[in-house]
Parts: C-alpha cells; structure tokens; sequence
C-alpha cells in the first residue's frame, strides 16, 4: 500500500467511499467498547484476590510499630509497608509517609498544603500576586492538569521526545521565572507516551537551579514497577540524584499499588527528604488521625517483601504484555508505511500514545465513539484540554479483554485512515 | 466527710498530709496507665473482627451501581454502604458522599476548599481580608480547634450548659458578624461534656440568621448511635430542621464507623444538601478517583442494613456501661460532698466531664502524670489550648481494661482531692 500523502486525489477519493462503507458496517455491529482510561483489567483483579484473604479474623494485629493495626495510632504507616514500598522505590522508610488509597489525592494535598500554608517557610501560593506556574511536559497525564487548573496555576506546555522532557526548555524557564514552583513528571513509562527519562534529563532534572526556593519537581513514579519484559531498565533514582546534586528537597515522589493489587483499594505513599516529611508532617496531624492500618497490614502480609511485589509484577506483566502487543501489531500491520500517524513501542506502563496527522485526533476519536469505542477524549493529554496540534490519541489497553480489544483496534485504525484521507482531502 | 471549702486551715493541712503520703504510696506502684484518648479498647476491636471475613477471595465484588468494587469508579460511595448510612442518620443517599476511613479528615476538607475555593460561589475565605471566624461550643474536641486554628481561622468560645450551646449568644454574634463563618458542633453526647443538644436548641440552629451567606453548621454527629443504654434519647434531625426552617444548605453532618468498627479503617461520611453535595463532588472528582469501595463493601455485606449495626452498637454499649459506670461511681463515692468538682453523667458517647475547682485542671492532670495516669492535657478542650477557668479535664474511660480504668480513678480522684485542698491552701 502506497502511503496516503502520495495518494492522487481520485485515488484518495475512492479510498475514502471504501472506508466509509466499512465503516458503516462497523457501526451495524454496535459495539460497545472501551479504550479510555487505564483500568486494570478483570484478570488482573483476579490476581490480587489473594490479598484479602491475608488478613482474617484470627489474624494478629500487632504491627513492628508495636501497635494494634485496628485501634488509632500510627500516622505515617507501619514499619511492615515502609519497608516493602522504600525497598521497591530504591529509598529508606525515613523519607516516607504511607498514606490511604490514592496517590493522586496525596498529589492534591501536595499542592493544596502549598496554596494555603506555603512551602518550608515560604509565602503560601494563594497569597501570591502573580499566579503561580508549573511546567508540564506532553502529552501528559489529565488528572496532573486537572489537579494545576483547578487551583488556578498557569500550565506551561513543555515538549518530550523519547528520552523526556526538553531540558533545555526546562533549565531556562525555571531558572528565569520565580512564579514556576514545579513540574509535572511521570519518569518512568511516561503516561501516555510510555517514555522512560535518560539518566541525563533525570541527572539535569536534579540539578535544575529554579528562581523560586519552594520550586519541586512532582515525580509521579506510578509506573515504576509496571514493566512488561524481564530486562526493564529502570531510571536513575530521583532520591539519590538530588541527595548528590545538592538539592535534596527539591522533589517530591508519588507511588501506589492502584496498579499492583487493587485500584482505590490499595496503598499509596509520598518520598521526600526528611526535612520534607517533618514540614509534611506538621500538617497531616491536623488533617486526619491515620491512614488505614489494616489495608496497610494486609498489603505487607501478603507481599511479605519486595520480591514479594517483584513476582506479583511479573504475572501482572504476563496478562498485559499481549495486549499491548495486539495493540501495537494492529498499529503495525494496519498503518506502517500509510504515514498517517506514529506511535511508540512502550515496554511498560499503562498507554500507548499515538500521534496522528495534525488536526485528526478529534475526528479519530470521534469517529471511534460513534462506532461504539470510547478512547480517552482528544485533548485530555494536554494541559486545558487543548492539544495544539489536535494530534495526540491515549490507547489504554489494560481493560478490555483481549478479544474485545482486538475489535476496537480494527475500529481505531479503520478510523485513523478515514480521518486522515478526509483531512488529506481538504488540503 | 465535710466540704472541702468548710474545712478550716488547720483541717486542711493535716488532709494534705494524708494526702500527699497516700500519693507517694501510689507514685511508688510505678502505674502505667492511661485515659487520654477516645480510643475503643481491645474488647470492642475483638467484637469487629468477624468484619475482616465479610469478604474474602471468593466473595462477590459487584456492587450494586453495577460496579466491580476492586477497580476504579464511584466517587461518591458504593449505594449499599450510603443506603444503611442514611439510614442510621435519618437521611436520603442523595444527602450524602461516603468517603474513605476519616471523619475528621473530612471535616479538614471542607475547611480547606472553603479557604481555597469558597463555598458555593462565595470569596474563597483565604481571599478575605480579615480573619474568617469560627464559634466553639465550649468544652470541645481538640481535633476541631486544632483544625481552624491552622487554618489562622479565630474561634469565639460558646459556654455550653446541659442543653447545648448558649444560643442567645449564637444568634447574635452570627446575625451581627459575616466574618463568622461556622460553628463547631457535636450535638449527640458531646465531645467532652456528653450532652444531647436539646430539641429547642436545634431548632434554634436551624434558624439562625447569618449574617454571612456561606455560614454554615459543622454537625459532627461523631456519636449519634452510639448509646450506652436501650431508652436512647436521640436529638432532632438536623437535615429535616434546616429544610423546615427554609435553610437547607445551612448544614454539613459528618459521620463514620471508627467507634463502629475499627478506628482508622472504617468508613466516614459527609450528610448535606443536593446543593452542597454537588459543590463538594466538583472538587472531589479532580482531588481524587474514589475511595475504598472494597472497604465500604465489607462494612455493608457484614452489617446488612440499619439494624445490624444498632445490634452491633448494643454490643459496643455492654462493654462500654461498665467503664463508665465504674468511674461515675468512683467519683461519687470519692468526690460527693466534697464540693471539689462537678461532672455529668453521660448515657452515651466517649467521654466524662470533670470540671475541677477553678484553677486546678493543670495541677490535677500534672499530679496524675507524675503517677503513671496520662489524662488529656488539661486544656485541650478549648480552642488554643486555653481553659480560661483552667477546671475542665476530660475523662476518656473505653480505652484501659476494667481493672487498669478502676485503677485510674484511684489516682485520679486521689490527684483532685490534693489538687483542690493545695489550692483551698492557697487562698
């Protein structure tokens, strides 16, 4: 097949009246599928349900902190989940609060504690004349975005290519502008992009000399066990690479088990220096009496250690890694050579990111819905929604079945190619 | 035994004598024990253990929003665990959103979106220029004050008498002042004094007239099945009164299962008009995914409905009736006639009162500690820590084991006979 942009316009034209009859009979099937948004699947479920059964009744409750896992106490999470979180991260239980289900949420607290009370003695960003700002590589993840425009924060789009986020853009803006008080990054299997930072835009991240002295870099590290081959590479340690660049609090680290056991029901916990965790800590005694204990116990009980989550991950990347490579193969044998988009080859994480002809995603997308799959909304990558080449389309494989997820690969394609002759038709 | 206060120089001196040997005797036990905090003792976590086998591997995890409650959705909380909750508090699901495992955490919440983002539609109150102001029923819950006085939020103390809070004076700093902006409350055996708010006093905080239009009522109903006898009195519905009165966006009710269940790992709920709820699910939907519906699953498939926690409740309440019990008779047979302090004798709730003889609480608490007895710190009950009477001391009595409770009282009675007769000394 000749690629599309070397199509005559007849030819373009009678491609399109092809497409556009298979296309409605897709729509006869009335499918209803979902692509959108990276839920683990039923079988990944299935695979954590040992967990509950971890902790029972005639269980003992006595947690290494010496205190009764049911009863209150404990506001930074048991010694036991400490240690099997740090041991993972490449950190020690010092530079950790283990906190309730929901990494995201601690993420918001992050920047809420920041507006209202400021940052290690500075100025509170609410009480600020100028709004602050964050630096936000993309395509990235909405929820990130959603978090920064809520609080009214001014989103500056920062481009990525496979080793992350431009550091020469990067080093610039934050050393020249004093309003910048962070970035988002998601360093190891970038959502949705799948990349993972080079050692140098990690060691040049830790070495940022920012204008403002409560600038942090927001290290969303949710991927960071969520490889799908055995030969990962991982990326430098954030932790260690500010401890030697001489900016030791200048990151925070976000990770939860949403991915590892159960989605809303798992774990979470934030790294930072110790000098971070007290100032943190200052006003989580205020916020709540404790996380929940028992969750935590039964988490560590489980995994017993870090291998103990090392091998859960391995089975979990053995019910993902075909969906991904159904996804990718779909891409390949339908769309190489027809220049009518790219898309990246992750070896881990959640997404797979497509990048169509500029102003397609939109209709692709669109297109998808009507034929009964949803794929998470164009735009969304993008802080305020607004992709400014209206080119970038999430696939989230995890939570279809295989079967299903093959259906909506051929309906994805087929509405990649309609979209992009249409578009290739107008010019 | 005569009054304290009827007993000459003379006779005092040679009870402090008595005393402070009978103290040295105590001192020299080496006693460890403590009656600080409202935590269930071991006894009431054992009655919640059947909780943790409610759902285990083989259970079934749809719930009824058509949901598999091990992944992601459900902001607001699973419809079985809203329907029993509503239930319990005399409400409608469409009144409430569960949350994870802490009431008070939601208390901070809504403190800190009303700071950052207003409430709806009103000036953020980290916008206002003067200081937003609180009112605090007075003795109250350290967690509350320790909350707005982060927040720079200044507290007004309420007297409160065996009906509530004094509502002459509620109505008029309210009706007078729109930098008043809440008012703590725990209407249900109250935190420390163990009162039920009258039904007039309700009614008359269901219609006050604020002067500020984002007044709003926190109704920390922390206690409100929480009996320790069958013929329970409970006390108006704060929903119903505020819809009656015209002013049904006038209220938050917070509630949870820490006392129910296991503190720390039970679920926690916010009771509030449609309007208000939709308000907060605006923020939330950005702040988090949603909390632990596996949790709020094992809460509804272990209690079924309603009436299987008032059954469980009156557990709770048999292993309760003791422990106070023993300590309202250990300060009437030690303290009757004394005219050394006044307390209420709670028929539900967490705490007793003690109100010393002015000028006492610290000397009392101070003398406890010395001898291996940790009360709560002798002030926590009023906003910024300051008693200005420095009389109130909270009796926390579900805790220690019967024996080590019996024990306490001992030396706490012991503490308030010296205490008192060194102050009688001093005038």
């Amino acid at each position: 097949m000749k690629a599309y942009n070397e199509l005559s316009k007849k030819e373009l034209q009678s491609l399109k009246k092809e497409l556009e009859a298979e296309y409605e009979k897709v729509k006869e099937m009335g499918l209803k599928l979902d692509m959108s948004r990276g839920k683990p699947g039923k079988d990944q479920l299935d695979l954590s349900l040992p967990l509950l059964d971890a902790l029972t009744s005639d269980s003992s409750f006595q947690c290494e902190a010496g205190v009764d896992v049911r009863n209150y106490g404990v506001l930074d999470g048991i010694p036991e989940i400490k240690r099997i979180i740090s041991d993972l991260m490449g950190t020690t239980p010092d530079h950790m609060i283990v906190y309730g289900n929901s990494s995201l949420n601690i993420m918001y607290d992050t920047i809420a504690r920041s507006e209202v009370f400021g940052v290690m003695g500075s100025t509170p960003w609410c009480k600020l004349d100028e709004p602050v700002k964050f630096l936000c590589p993309v395509p990235g993840y909405d929820r990130h975005f959603a978090i920064t425009e809520l609080f009214g924060i001014e989103m500056i789009n920062i481009p990525m290519d496979e080793n992350g986020p431009d550091m020469d853009m990067v080093e610039r803006l934050v050393a020249s502008d004093a309003q910048i008080k962070g970035i988002w990054c998601v360093p190891q299997y970038s959502n949705p992009a799948g990349i993972c930072y080079s050692d140098e835009v990690v060691l040049r991240m830790a070495n940022l000399q920012p204008a403002a002295e409560d600038f942090r870099i927001f290290w969303d590290n949710a991927y960071a066990i969520h490889h799908l081959y055995d030969d990962a590479k991982t990326i430098l340690n954030i932790v260690e690479a500010c401890e030697k660049s001489g900016h030791p609090d200048m990151y925070y680290e976000f990770c939860s088990t949403s991915k590892v056991t159960f989605p809303g029901a798992g774990v979470a916990a934030i790294i930072a220096s110790p000098a971070n965790i007290a100032e943190i800590k200052k006003q989580m005694t205020i916020q709540t009496i404790g996380h929940d204990k028992i969750n935590q116990l039964r988490h560590a009980q489980y995994f017993k250690n870090a291998d103990g989550v090392r091998e859960h991950m391995k089975k979990q990347a053995a019910l993902l890694r075909p969906k991904f490579e159904a996804v990718l193969s779909t891409l390949d044998q339908e769309l190489s050579g027809l220049n009518v988009g790219s898309w990246v080859r992750p070896v881990g994480g959640y997404f797979i990111s497509f990048m169509a002809l500029p102003g397609c995603a939109k209709r692709i997308v669109a297109l998808c819905k009507e034929a009964g799959v949803v794929m998470t909304g164009a735009g969304a990558t993008y802080p305020y929604g607004k992709d400014p080449q209206d080119a970038n389309i999430r696939i989230a494989p995890t939570f279809p079945s295989r079967e299903e997820l093959e259906k909506a690969c051929r309906v994805f394609v087929l509405c990649v190619k309609l979209a992009s002759v249409e578009k290739l038709l107008e010019e």
